[in-house]
């Protein structure tokens, strides 16, 4: 049963807070080895990979043509109208989010501009499971097409046929998706990142994945290829008072811990009534769900923290800096104002997760443990880089010259200054 | 002499545009040495390694608000002036990045926004060496407080005397810093990352620094805190046709290679006028450099580049995504529109880089080794994270619930589903 604590003092509020954590230095020499057997091996290590590690004898690393059409036929067409119905939700707000050019006078004749170009060569990382996860290729692929990437790839472990599920293909080929490789684990981060006989190196590396493929990531983020944030494990936080539904606030803790064994969800609440009534419809709905035993696992790891002052509930969510957010109080847009870490917001009695995990638009690749601090969820800026462009006339160049020229000498930067006056001699 | 190669074959481009390199294998175990002292003694760590390293004994980390006030005294005041000057103009360059908040209804009943929230603590690093790096402090500490960071952190290594230069002084005072710590090197970042006694910790550390920063930077980048981008020796490249004036192109050659042995300055040109007067200027305006050795060592890793064809000029400059990229052509806008990676762009005959390193309004933290595919240059998105925040009525669920669930069961989580139907089931 998800344990109840009452007015935790403040001291306690860390070790309440506390995420599922695994030790990966236990890992990192596995996925240093695979790391390197790819960057000096290439696809050859790959398909020994594949072999060793999926139990998969692949025929050929990418997706065919013929592969990619036969599987259309085999998708539900009512999932197929499902996944129209998001994909245009999320187009329509990353598109709202594409950048506009920035173009000011700073001083007289000095122009300087700020420009949104897409990034090149993206590459994108699908988690294999018991599901397709077809709703990570759309929350990735979009925002690439939306932002004018161009090239996108994509790797997801093939199952055990060596095939990939149709329910994926069809979505990245919806995407515009231009390269699907049959490739999982760490392996696919390093053939991503430094590229094979047979697959485009990337510039950029987004999407979830397990432990082999975060450490990977992190690994080589910033040494070898850009990635899009660290990775954890799923959580929700739900910030909820007395005008809650205890069964819709119960739905929405349960939709989070059925992602694993390791997610977790936190309820905090000022009613004791609510902490209660929750307490029992988890129990409750529990019983019905598919995934009942990966839920209770992760209930352990599950909370209801009861907190009377308003302001107190909201310091705690600014403390933990949920990946999901849900605001299910009275006023719910005065305290979403106030938040000032989470990954995602839901607001109000209406608004479950779930919404956002599939189609209101925003997407949900999101921060988790506690990275909200640092870091945004997936958007546009993701798949653009911002160049500036400054030009200066001559007589710019003038107004500006004795600051530029005293802040170099001031540097001991004389070839900088020299690059001004030269200009300034010219007659 | 820098050299250069006329019609490089295709295959030779790679060659021609590497960067220098260090192995720094080397380095690493010092440097998870430093690190892990400072996680696990905080400031004891702090003070023994400024001693052991730095050979400085501190009395206390923190500049004092009378250290910082003695030290105003001191600096010139046409230099403050500058200093003004080129405040005014990162301000307002940076200002009109302000992120607007999107606000958009998807589907009718569903509304999408997002939100930029500044960063709350940011470290900045600003590097040691022999003449105070006051620009730096202004690249990185205005657009912070543009952004509306609560806290701003400044480490930076102190001389042999303990002090701080009052360049950095004033300049971190005028922009708002509000600590001032006397620490150098993988110490700083690690002081900054894990937080110590008298440090607090910081949500993300900016800043350029040597390799042992750096690599600390790299190390707990993904995993403790996040950082601006990978960083190396600084560039540039200059695209020059006969429209250039061979004295300037060699004055931004030179302010270039003056940063450090390991900088490198690339022209490339499409006429073999302007790439042997542009050598010999080189030659010449060297004698007159402060700064004339290191400048020298880094002229050998520097080239130019002949290439007739506009097209392949344009290719040769995306393929090395230089750092700064000075188009000194007859038509700069047109070349500069086809650009696809490059960190700062500057324009025509009168804007050297020197004008975005201190003054133009640019920030000049900025992409090197070629990270300009992947990263933006520090800009405003650098000290915000944007939060998505959704509301849905129940008619919008309704519109969309069944996208969600049949989404969710088609990735086998039910719970997800269950969380719609649950609501829609309510009367």
């Amino acid at each position: 049963m998800i344990e109840i604590f009452v007015e935790p003092a403040r001291e306690d509020w860390a070790k309440l807070q506390e995420r599922a954590m695994f030790d990966d230095s236990i890992i990192e020499d596995r996925v240093k080895d695979i790391v390197e057997k790819v960057q000096k091996n290439g696809d050859s290590a790959i398909f020994e990979l594949s072999k060793s590690i999926d139990n998969v004898e692949l025929e050929s690393l990418q997706v065919s043509q013929r592969e990619l059409k036969l599987s259309f036929g085999t998708v539900a067409s009512d999932l197929k109208d499902a996944m129209e119905v998001a994909m245009a939700n999320i187009w329509k707000f990353h598109s709202s989010q594409m950048p506009k050019e920035i173009d000011i006078e700073t001083t007289d004749g000095v122009r300087c501009i700020q420009r949104a170009i897409p990034i090149e060569r993206v590459g994108l990382y699908i988690p294999g499971g018991s599901a397709p996860l077809l709703s990570t290729v759309l929350m990735l692929a979009l925002p690439a097409r939306v932002a004018g990437c161009k090239s996108i790839t994509l790797c997801t472990p093939p199952r055990s046929d060596g095939t990939i599920a149709p329910e994926i293909l069809y979505a990245a080929s919806l995407c515009g998706v231009d390269n699907i490789y049959k490739i999982g684990g760490a392996q696919a981060i390093a053939a991503m990142a430094y590229g094979t006989e047979s697959i485009e190196k990337v510039d950029k590396i987004f999407g979830p994945g397990n432990r082999y493929v975060t450490k990977a990531k992190q690994m080589l983020g910033l040494s070898q290829v850009a990635i899009d944030m660290p990775a954890g494990p799923s959580e929700v936080m739900v910030l909820a008072d007395s005008t809650s539904k205890s069964n819709f606030v119960a739905s929405d803790l349960l939709s989070q811990v059925e992602h694993g064994g390791d997610s977790q969800a936190i309820l905090v609440t000022n009613s004791e009534v609510i902490a209660k009534e929750v307490q029992l419809c988890v129990e409750e709905q529990l019983k019905e769900l598919s995934r009942e035993v990966i839920a209770s696992k992760a209930l352990d790891n599950s909370k209801i923290i009861v907190i009377e002052k308003e302001s107190e509930m909201i310091e705690f969510a600014n403390t933990y800096a949920s990946e999901h957010l849900i605001i299910s109080m009275n006023k719910p847009w005065d305290v979403a104002s106030k938040i000032t870490a989470a990954g995602s917001i839901f607001i109000g009695n209406y608004t479950p997760e779930s919404a956002g995990d599939y189609a209101s638009g925003t997407n949900h690749t999101l921060p988790t443990a506690g990275w909200a601090k640092s870091f945004s969820g997936v958007n546009i800026d993701s798949f653009v880089r911002k160049v500036t462009i400054q030009e200066a006339t001559k007589q710019g160049l003038e107004n500006l010259g004795k600051t530029i020229t005293t802040m170099a000498y001031a540097e001991g930067l004389t070839a900088h200054a020299e690059a001004v006056n030269i200009r300034l001699k010219e007659e």
